[in-house]
């Protein structure tokens, strides 16, 4: 079976955001005040192949801990796990 | 209201994604061959003021378009955007 899974990589409270702070700063500038606070972080999206749902996740957790995030200074949230159809395969 | 917005900015279909495919080779020099891609994109959580909805909404769509995404090569997408209850604010 074919997966696609959404995984987001955000900063760990209280590591600097330069990122989000310049965004910030620039919508302040361009006067949209009423926004009060921007934080930048990375999304990815993995096409894995598997036989089930619980396998997968254990790599996926395995691959964003080891290769997608720097566990120093971010965390990881696999946000969805979903299933695709692929003609030809059972 | 108070209001936090999650958006995603995704290359568009075509455009070179040189992040996701380092990532893939690395995962698959360590011997992940069951992953088949890897899409990086950018994702921000965006604090905002606003009376409703539907006001917060059209400026997120504004602000996406105009600062956090590059039209020519991103789209954007706003996941979600939920209330947030602050003590001592009607």
């Amino acid at each position: 079976m074919n997966f696609i899974a959404t995984i987001a990589i955000n900063r760990k409270n209280g590591v600097a955001d330069p990122e989000g702070n310049t965004i910030l700063e620039a919508l302040k500038r361009l006067s949209y005040s009423n926004v009060k606070f921007v934080k930048a972080a990375k999304l990815f999206k993995v096409g894995i192949e598997g036989d089930e749902e619980n396998s997968v996740r254990k790599t996926l957790e395995e691959i964003s801990q080891r290769i997608l995030s720097n566990p120093i200074i971010e965390n990881f949230e696999i946000i969805s796990i979903v299933t695709i159809q692929s003609a030809g395969k059972k």
